[in-house]
Formats: C-alpha cells, structure tokens, sequence
C-alpha cells in the first residue's frame, strides 16, 4: 500500500530537517488585487514540475535536510491575530535550531518573522527586494499594511539596517525619508550588492524577497506589476553571493497565482525558492 | 465641450434622488476566494451594456430618480473600521429621506446596512436570499465574518425576524439552531415566499441578496459556489411579488468578477440590480 | 503523400453538394463586447471534435452532400462594402441550386442573405429566435447595426412574416412598436412555436439563430448574454419541428469566441449547426 | 511545532479507514482536449472549501473513516503500465478489507478499476453516468481508449450488467450495439434508475460517474463537453437512493480542470464526491 | 454625504485645467483582434492603483491641473462618423487653450486628432512610435485603417515631417515607399532619437505611442503583438528627454485589455500615461 | 464561387512545392502539462495575422514555394504507432525530393523526423535550441519520452554530432553524461554559435527548435517554462547566420496554446517558422 505525498518540499522528517518551510498565506491588508493567500499552495502544485538540481550553483535538493510545515491556517479579518500566529511559527522553529524559509503572503507577513529573528539576532541586517519601497508610516491610517512593512521593520531595528534593492514606486514622502538615512535604497536595480553584502558579511541576514521586484514580463503574477524591473539573470547574481552571508532567515511573498494564467510566475516562484534553499 | 460619465446608474443629483447606491467594495473576511471588492466596479463597467427598459415589469429606469454615489474607500486589514464607514454611509442616506442600495463587496457589508436601517425601523423584517446559512457564531474565532453575519443581524432583531432562502450549505450546528426558532430557513429554492410575503407586508422590510442563491451555471463569479441553486425564473417571481412590500433597504453582494471570464455573472448581477430597482 | 484537411464539414466537392457552408465573420457594428468574427473559426476548429451521429434525430452527417466553402474576407470599418460581399455570396450559392447556411460573425450578416433569398422567394417567411428584439428604427443614429436587423428585414418583407421567439430585452419602443402587428414576438420562450409552424409550413422560410437566445448559463460565449433564456431541450424541440418545413436558406450567428474559456458555447454551437443541417 | 496538512479528506490513518481515496491522474488516450491528470490535484486543493455536512443526507464527513492516499505517479506514453499501476492499487485496498474510490483522470482508469473488483465480486453490476456511450470497439485501430472503456468492461463482464444512464452521444454503431442487448441504455436523464436500483440490489455495484452526464452549464470543466445533459438536481435523486445498493467500489472521472476558469466545476466535483461518500 | 469618483486623472475642474485627457474608444477597423474599445476604462479602473509619484523624473500627478472629460459615445459600423467626433473633441480643448491627450482606441484615432492639431500648428512634426509602418495606402481597399494611419498623416503633413521609431513589421513596398524620403524609419527601437529630438526641438510636436512598439513580454495586451520589441528601460530614455520638446498633443493608443489576462499590459499603460503627463 | 482557404502556409500545390510543412500534434507523453498537441491549429489560425515579408533578412513569403500538407491524425495512447506515422510522412516528402517541416507537438516528435532524415544524410548534425537537456536514459522506465528525445537521437548519431544551446535544465547525471564527449552543451544562452557553424556547415544539418528556449517572459505558452532564456533578438541573430549552412530538415515543437491566454507565444512562434522558412 503506497501513499503518494504531492508536497515534494519534504526531504526528511521535522527533528532531522535544517530548514524548514511553511506558508502564510495571508493578504489581508492587499489594497489592490487581492490573491496571494493561494501563493503557497500554487507553489506546492507546481513544484513537483521542477528539477531539484541546478545547473547555475551544481547543488541539488536532494541532498538537503528539507521539512515542509504545510500552511498556517489564519483568520481573515483580524490582522493582529494572523502576525502573532506568524511569529509563533517563526520562535518554534528558531527554538529547535531551524531555519525558518517563509512563503507569503502578503509582504506584512515578513514583519513578524522578523520580529521573532531579531529577538534571537539583535545584529540583524536585511536585504530587501521589491519594486515598492513599503516605507508608509501608515495607509488610510492602518499602521500594519503591505505598504508599511519596511516601515514597522525599521521600528524595531532602527536606522543603516535595512538594504532596498530594486525599488522603482513610492510616495515622494517614503524616498525623501529613506534619503535621511533611515534605510539604504537602490533604485530599480541590484547594483552595488556586492558591495553592501561585503560591508554586512559579518552580521546575522534576513533576506526577504518580494516577487514583484522582477519585471512583470517574467512576473506578471503579483498583486501591483511595476514596469521597468529586474531580470532574472540579476537575480542570478544574487544566489551566487548568497553563500558569502550567514543568512538566519528568508521569505518569499507576493505571488499571487490568480493573475498567473500561463503558470509561468508560479515557475519562476518556484525556481527562485529552489535557488535560494540550494545558497543559504 | 462635452463630459460623458460613464456611471450611468446616475439619473439626477442627489438632492433630487428618491434612491441612493453606493458600493461598499470590502471582502477582508472572505475565507475562500477574495475579490468582490471588485464587484462594483464590474458592475458600473457594465451597466451600460443593459436596456433600462425591463419587459418583465414594465417599468424604465429612465423614469426613476437614482444617484450614484460611487464607492466608499475602506481600509483594508481594519474591519471594524470598514463596517463602520459602511454605517454612517447609510444612517446619511437614511437622514436625508432616502433609499440606500448597497452594492457589495462580501456579506458582511449587509450588517452595517442593516444597523443603521433597524435603529430607525424597529419593526424590520429580513429577506434573505443565499445559498449559505451564514448563522455561524464565530469563524476560527471571529465574530465579524461573512460567514456570521446573519447571527450578527439576529443579534441585533431577535427570534422570526430573518427569512432566509435558498439556502443549501451550512453545519449541522446552523441548521439545528435555526430549527429552534431563530430564523426561517426554506431549503434550496423560493418556495412559499409568497406566503412569507403576505405574513410581514405590514413591516418594514429589507432584502439583502447574496447572489450565490442563484444556481453556478448561471452565476459562476463569485467565492463559494455552490450547486443546486434558483435559476433566474425563481427570482423574477420575486420580482413580481416586491411590489406588496415596504422595502426600505436593500443589498445585492458576493459578485467576485475574477470568477467571471465570460461576464455572465457581472450582465447577471447588472440585471437583478435592475429588476431590483423597478420593483421597489 | 496524404493530406489531411481539417475542415471537416466538407463532406464532397462544391459542385456535387446541396448544402453550401460559409462564414461572415463580421462584427463590425458591435457596440458593447466585439469578437463574434472569430465565430467560424472556433466552429471549424471544434466541430471535428463532436460526432457526426445525432441521436435526437438519427441521422448521420457522413450522409450528407456538405460543402464548406470558407470565410469571406471583408473589409473592416466599411459596413456597406462587407454586406454587399455576403449578398453576392448568398447569391451565388441560390444560383447554383444550393441551400446556404451562414455562420456570423454578428446578426447583421443575417440582413444581407435574406435580401438574397427574398428576390428569389417573395413568400419568405422569416424565424427569428434571439434574446432580443432587434428592431430600432436606427442605434445612434445608424440604420444599419446588430440592434437594427430585424426593423431592416421589416423594410424589406413588411408586417406579419417574421416570427420572434425567445425575447426578452429590448426598448419600450421596440416591443410596442411590434405590438402594432409589425412582428410576432413570443416573449422568454418557444411557446407557441408548433401553432406558427403549423400556419407557415406552406411558405419557404429563413431561419435566424441568434444563439444569445439560448440561457447564458449553457452559451457564455456572446456579446450580449442576458439571463433568463431558453434551455438546450427546448431547442430540441425546434429541431423536431423542423422537418415539416420548406426552409431555404439558415444562419447561425453571434457566438464570441473570446467569452467562451470552457469551449461550452463553442461546443454548443457545433451541436446546433449538426442538429439545423440533419434537420433541413 | 504544528503541521497543517491541506489533504482534508484525511480524517484517520490508513490501518483505521473503511473507505479509500486516491488519484489516477491519466489522461493519456484523450483525443479531444486533455488535462483531467489535474482534476485530482484540484479537487484536493479547493476540498477544504466545502463544508463537511450535508443537508440533503443529513450526514457529516466528519463521522466517516477516509483516508486518502494521495495520487499515484504514472507514466506517460505507456497506457498499459499506467493501467496496471492502478489495477494493483485497487487491488491492495480491497485485499485490506476496505472500499475503493478513484478519482479520475480520463474514463479509462475506470477499467483496471473495475478488473480488480471483478475478480473479488463476480456478479458485479454496474452504474455508469456518462454523456457518451463509450461502447466504440477501438478508437483509430486502439483497443484501450476513454473511448472504448465501457467496451473493454462489457468483454469482462459480459451482456445485461452495464446500465448507463444520461447517454446522448455515440456513433450510430454504438447505439445499436447496445440494443442488441449488450448493456442498457438510457438516453439523455436518469430516467427509470429507481426501478434499475430494485432489480440490481442484491447484487455488489460498482458506480462510475463521468462528470460529463451534467450538462455543461454546471460542468464545463471537462473534456468533450455534451449539451442536454441533467441537472444537479437530477443527480440527487441518485445519492438519496444510493443507500438501498451494495456499493463496493466507485470512481468519479473526467474533471478537466484548464477548462474550469471559474472553479465551479471543481466545486461540483467536490460536492459530488461528498455526498458520494455519505450515501454509500 | 460623500460622493467617492473612481476616475483619479481628475486633479481640477475643466475650465482649470491644463491638460485634458479623454478616451475615443473606437477599434473599427481593426483587422486580427478588435478589442482596444475597452482601452480607455481599462485604464481608468486600475489608473488609482498606481502612484502619482515617479521617481524617474521626480514630478508628482498631484501637482498638475489635469482633467477627464471622459469618453467619447462613437458609433459603431460608421468609421468616418467616430472620426469626425474626435476631431471635434481635440479642437473643442485646443480651442480652450488646453492641451489634448487621447487615450485609444486602435491606431486610427490619431488621424482625428492630428488634424485638428495640425490646423492650429502648421509646422508640426510627428513622433511616432510603434511595431507596425502604419503607411500602407489602403487595405483591403480601404483608406482609413489602422494600418494606414500614418500615410494619411503624410498625406496632411507631407515628407520629412513623421520620425518612426520602434518600427519591425510591415510590407516591403512600406518599407520601401518611406525610403523614398516619405518619412524618417528607426527599425527595430529609438536608436537615434535625441539626434531627431535635436533637430525637431524647434517645431510643435505630436507624439503618438502605440503601445505595441514595446516588447510584447512586457505588452501582450494588443492586438497585433510583435517580438523583438523595446524595453521599458528604453521608454524611460524618451520620457527624459520630452522636456526639451514642445509638445502640443499627444496619444496612447492600442490597448487591448482582453489579452491582459495578469492585468500587466494596464498596469504599464497607466505608467507609460503617468510618465507622459509628467514629462510635457 | 469563391472558396476562401484559412491555411495561407499554402503558396502552391504539393507537386510544385519546395518546402512541406506538416503538423504532428502528439502529446502523448508530456509529463507536467499536456496540450501541444493544439499547438499546429493555433499556428494555422494565426498565421494570416502576421505579414509575409521579413524586414530583417529582406525576404518574402510570397516568393516561397510552400506547401502545407495539415496535421497527422496520430493515435493516442499509442506512442510507437504515433512515432512510426511521423516517421513514414518525414520519408514521404524527403522521397519526393522536398524539405520536410515539422510542426510540434511535443519535442518527441523530432526523433522519427531525425530517423527519416539520418536515413538519407549519414553525416548529419543536428543544433538544438532547448532549455532542457533531454538527455535522460529512461523517464520512470520508459525509453521514449519528451524528456529522453535527445538521448534517443544520440542512440542513432553518436557522440559529437549534437549541438545543444540555450540549456538551462535537467539532471545532474545529464550533465555529467554530455560532458564525457557526447553531446555539446551551451548554456544558457547561444554564444558560440557562430564558431559551430563555422565548423558544421560542410554537413548536412537538421535544426530542431524548442521554443522554451526563449525567455518565458516572451514565449510563456509551453509545457515547462524555464526562466533565464534566451531574447528573440539572440534567436534573430541565429536567422541571419543560418543560410549558411546546408539544412535538410527542421522542426519548431513545444507550443502550447492553452497557457497562451494572450496570444504572444503563438504570434513568436509564427514569427519563428516565418524567419526559419526566409532563411533556409
């Protein structure tokens, strides 16, 4: 009697695993186009259609500890209760010495996890991707909004600790205020990553990546595309630095599958996720 | 110079108008599928595509005095905050001697409405068209949900205040406590709302139509299909029959175009709106 | 060497068949959703994926003398040029003795083919199924449009020869204007339709299938879907009818391709053009 | 350290379970549109959307022993090993006292299927919903085809067993194949099923429903879609008599989930597999 | 008592304006997949879901006297009909003071629009970008089409007036017939264009976008996509150097939002519109 | 009478023809998401949408004698009888002294062509543009696969004789195994492609084109989208290098229309055979 699993995450049992994935699917406080609560389970759907090798960084997945938690089940209408059941999820896996890899979601869902890495990290950095800059001190007076994130992040880790790469949308108020040193912006590219990665090597590293920093030619699936973004070959680079760092917690957000009629975001979700277990 | 509106719900000022809509595009507690916060958008988009003239009631929009006033812009994230918005929308209407029709959005948008009308009617009775029960007293916790917010008017009017139609899904706990008297449930179609009709024609009466009443082949676009539902001849009956009633408000919600490729759903909904209208 | 053609309505050479198919994939007066001229396209794509054999009313299209003769090709945003095309196509085809079939495009294209076939038969009685009227006098001040048609064909054949079935939109106008005795309307359904064919079994007749009159739940795929049509079964029953009477020339028309993701109302189509020509 | 497994058929482990789900996503010898290898994943995914209970049969999932077994990994381009595959499957849940239900994949997976339970219960009847007759010899000189399956059963167990019900199209070969008394045929409803269920009680039964006998309104999700086909309403009837049948084994086949854009097709599927599981 | 308008260009009455913007939602003849008709609301539904703020040129929509006087009501079948209306609209606003910016609508429009402004500016040059030559003298016999828009712009302004950029499909007598000095062709993207801008800077200039000269993996929304297009990288180049011109008119045309499943191609239609306004 | 064919590959008659392109719309063991099989239909339908003359190597279509002979009807379910055709028709026009062009269908389908064509030319090459390696032994067992095709041909050719650019995908064994000698491996992109040419072009040489090996931001209408492609211009610079050499035979497979909601991939593709045609 054989039974099938369809989650192909899952490489070893929770107490062997170093790394361990789970969804939020959460979206909230999605003002625009609602739909990356099903982020998570498209990924799942289609992960199974990938190679677990890559050619770019020769490594394969089947060669790494990998649990899949499945998704946290979280109450819609009430956003305080979804982030603390987030950062619970976040401490358990901490507390057993795993790596937490996080699948959104809405980007707010990275707010918590971080609070529960830099309860245990207070050297935190963070390397941020995104099209927007997430800096609003509120939205039509919400104080926990997909546009706020970076803004409650900076709250809690204070100033020169978060790095934005690829922010190309904002308010004239977010980039004026960024620019007074609060946090570090690099418009519309990766440019000069390496020397930031260079300058943090040596702190604890939460990178999060919103999909939407790539061009929507290749990411049409997100709740707000922003023309003029990076390609996939940047992103390359990236995984290449990764294993430079000591990066002690990671997120993935803002697939949103219902705009992803060829399946084609899903992949690239999917890739990208492969590539970032395989470098960190 | 010429401006040509496209809103053409609109067939005076406000001043002039004998009924109001708005829309109220919240779905913050939609478990399954989100996206009716795009349904009254869809439905100005394609309300120009329908006649004004009804054959059924012989009636012409044209002849009515209705007002648009476009939709509420509510915070995602905060639905206490959403629901309140909604109830000051319609307690102005209300002040100024007019009929509000609410344009959804989820079902929860329907409690609000209901609020502001019942503190001046304290006589209402409740028609209520749906496929669901939605008397669940908290969803994983919430008291505030698409799936509660029938519990939430019973709340508010007590015992045979609410009659409820087409309903076809639900627990066993909503169906029993129906049952011990709270509100009047006919199962899976419209059957004996004639004589409901001549039982509450002396009261006040509000209508809120979830649109999933009606059978998914017809009605594909919204978040919890449900099969074995009305057809539309079921409900041009009820047309005909509105006439008798003192409807003094009224809610059409739970269109989610995303589901709707082909655009039935959204003509669908334009057309009940019509109907609705004519018939009040 | 073999060639496999994909046409697979053409069952012999043009010279040798009794029916001639053609398409008219105009649609240039559309005003709310285009797209009907890529109708033929859609039939001929999928009709080689239904069976040659109705069981309704066993008969076998293998049997039949069938040619299909292809799309027009007509000159867009020149109204008068492109009728004048289908004219002379009909034309062409009654001078060689042959039936023709028409597949729209929109209902305009009907207008020419009957010019066409009432100079050869001045007894021409016209069968009119569609959701809607048709007769403006002109739309936006245009005397010839998809909303026109029928008011056209009127000019042309005068009172009391068109039989309408299956309406329910229109203008107060139209409808009254009808009243005076101009056309027979049959509002919502086929009721009635054996007692008409009964009367005008005697005059050669057109048949006209807006394929809108069938219920937006089984046939999306259209301009103008409008709820409350007829079923599938009801058609059958026409199909029956049929071989009781002289016809002498059909169309099918106002499928949308684009308003059709399932393939449903394409799949209908076929079906209905399978039933027309085993029933003619 | 929770985990939330999504696969909410799941109510015990396998040792405990009286009834046996699992997938066969083949779809290998669809000739028209393929794509039902999905149906499987999606029904998985949207389950969870449903409620448990069901008014109709007043039963709850909750109180049923399912286990579900995840999907089966078979090969494509080798229908026989694909075949074998899920004959062995059946086989190993009926040796472990327990009841098969297969979700399709294409019609064909329903033959291995019903080989394993011939071999256990040799007076097997069997119900088949289907819209087409399936009764072809071969389909382009192929013996194993989702064209030929009732065929291939109708070679196994021989005339008088098979009652298929909603039929409406086939080959004039096929029909009068049938009426040679080689399996009962009856067109287009589910006309006479009460007095089929009488004369076939006391034998074991094996149900196999091809979605596709729902017309197409409700199910256009499917491969070869068929117009004229019953009502959900109509299949009702059918689970509330389920209950007087010595059901040992059942499959539910053809969802094609591609053609599903609204998800309404998934959803039926969903709810017919439901009330499927409480009726037997 | 609010009133909330969806339609976010409006900064100002139009009697304060400097700009007026409106939508000539006309797609006539268009040849392969009409559609752009529904451009214009496109654009206005998903206008507020971007910023108003570009960090590219620093300039906020905020700060500008912007008007939406809507879209033009055209007639449908009646090419020369819906152009004389727009030509009408552009010097109704030029006869104002106020600059004209048209939304499309196929290619086509420009000519109304051109014409008009042309009257006022006798030395105007013309920017043009697009995937197609436009310059064909008649298509299918007639002279107003999309595809020959632009040699009826010459037709008016005559040699060495319109600078094509962008431009790699057409036929080789276009291609030719330009070479001849007819009008200035930058094959393939805007290679060259600040020369151009050098030499042209003295003149009124129209710039009409079709939007289809981008790269179809950023744009599929059109109707005629065409590989090997610009970048949106590029794009930005030309909004950079508008500055310098004296712009006098201009037009977004082509959108076609049934091909925009993910929303993408509106999403950068709206930025590109956002960048216009800001850069003349 | 005029007969309007739809195929406008057809520029004569098959005995005076050149070139004969033919459709092999096998699916039959795609692994992740079948439906190339729609890939020669949605070809055909769009072709007469694009222009016959290229501006990039100044050729025309119309100056081509083409032939298209339409699709095999292959045998699902059957992959060797399947195979087998594909090959017998390859034969057919090579005997026939004509260039055989195939349209895909999935990438399988290039081996019985490749066989044919080895049969004649001993001293073949052949260049590969594909994301994936396709060099697997064996795909859960089975030897003829999409995903072994390669494999398969090397079985044939042997080492040295297969250029492979563009890939992006597979195994680690893959990999390893082409790097022993047996197959050139570029990847990624086609750098280095003039250098092989240069060495190759004294050969006969068979030109095999996965279109996945374009960007999935351009080209997302296929089975497996791999992200990191290569741009069309890179594929056009392939074009213009390949009149060089002596090519005896071609194939564009992986087309997949359903995950084309836009229309793009099928328009690239069309774009692709056009220059591939121009060129050889």
């Amino acid at each position: 009697m054989n039974n099938f699993p369809r989650i192909s995450f899952n490489k070893c049992g929770f107490e062997e695993a170093n790394i361990v994935i789970f969804g939020a699917p959460f979206d909230g406080t999605t003002t625009f186009r609602p739909g990356t609560r099903f982020g998570p389970q498209a990924i799942r759907n289609d992960f199974y259609g990938i190679e677990s090798y890559s050619p770019l960084l020769n490594k394969d997945l089947e060669d790494f500890k990998l649990y899949d938690a499945g998704d946290l089940v979280l109450p819609f209408g009430n956003t305080k209760n979804a982030l603390n059941m987030i950062k619970e999820q976040v401490s358990d896996i901490l507390n057993k010495g795993k790596f937490p890899f996080l699948l959104g979601g809405e980007h707010l869902v990275s707010l918590p996890a971080i609070e529960s890495i830099y309860a245990k990290y207070e050297n935190l950095r963070i390397i941020h991707l995104d099209a927007h800059t997430d800096l609003r001190d509120d939205y039509l007076g919400e104080k926990y909004s997909h546009s706020t994130v970076m803004r409650r992040v900076w709250d809690l880790v204070g100033d020169e600790k978060i790095y934005q790469f690829g922010i190309r949308s904002g308010t004239k108020e977010e980039f004026s205020w960024s620019e007074l040193g609060h946090t570090y912006i690099n418009k519309y590219d990766l440019y000069g990553i390496d020397t930031v990665i260079e300058q943090i090597k040596k702190y604890p590293i939460y990178i999060t990546i919103d999909l939407d920093v790539l061009d929507p030619s290749l990411f049409p699936g997100t709740g707000t595309p922003e023309a003029g973004g990076i390609s996939y070959k940047e992103l390359e680079k990236l995984f290449t630095s990764i294993s430079q760092l000591n990066v002690v917690g990671a997120d993935i957000v803002e697939l949103s599958p219902h705009f992803d009629a060829s399946g084609v975001s899903t992949a690239v979700a999917c890739k990208v996720i492969r590539e970032m277990i395989l470098s960190i």
